[in-house]
């Protein structure tokens, strides 16, 4: 609940999961991140998520509770995942970003995350008008 | 390079692109109309992307001007839009965006868009309190 709050409040594209010693194992994009919060059963019956009142969806979030993002990790790990060095080039993130599906790119350095990328913020590096 | 930068400037997690007549036929994720942005080439080529100095970059972009988006579209159309009708529930849209892996849904009266809701929104009403 923490994870999804967190993505919402601060508009994130996605959400970067770390061991407890830094090294990002999972990049989820916020699409993925929604199935934390709505059960596959939900997902894969349309009628079923139209007749679920307000008071159900609320009992659904009330579900989550104490789960931990461990536990609501699709099984398959992320295939490409979307890592790039400090010293990448904003071309580099953008293919990378193209590539692996992902709006959100984990920066790494000796294995440990040091910070993240968003796409709107490499659009905007690739548009910005070059120094003269 | 207009819907590009309208994306980029509106932090959007994307784009719907409509006939002239209004009625939607693609909804593309930001890391789609990034390869708008980036040539097949340079997103198959990890070295490639390397070694595009800034200036190679801005020759990029300037290949873009006077392009379409009509001409940039992958020649798959989305087998599932993420349509919704003004009537469905937000448990509904949620289910959509993670069925469909798209972080913008478009909303569909009569055939004619009539607007868009994006992921975060679809969280901050799921998170929102319950009105008393």
């Amino acid at each position: 609940m923490d994870a999804v709050r967190l993505m919402a409040e601060q508009r994130l594209p996605g959400i970067v999961v770390c061991e407890s010693d830094g090294r990002p194992t999972r990049i989820l994009p916020g699409t993925q991140v929604l199935r934390f919060v709505i059960p596959r059963y939900v997902q894969d019956d349309a009628a079923l998520a139209r007749v679920i009142s307000e008071r159900g969806a609320e009992r659904l979030l009330g579900e989550l509770s104490g789960r931990k993002v461990r536990d609501m990790l699709p099984r398959r790990p992320d295939v490409d995942l979307a890592v790039a060095n400090p010293d990448d080039t904003v071309l580099e993130l953008a293919a990378l970003m193209a590539r692996t599906h992902s709006p959100l790119v984990a920066v790494v350095q000796d294995g440990l995350l040091t910070g993240c990328i968003t796409l709107p913020r490499v659009l905007d590096v690739l548009l910005m008008p070059p120094s003269a």
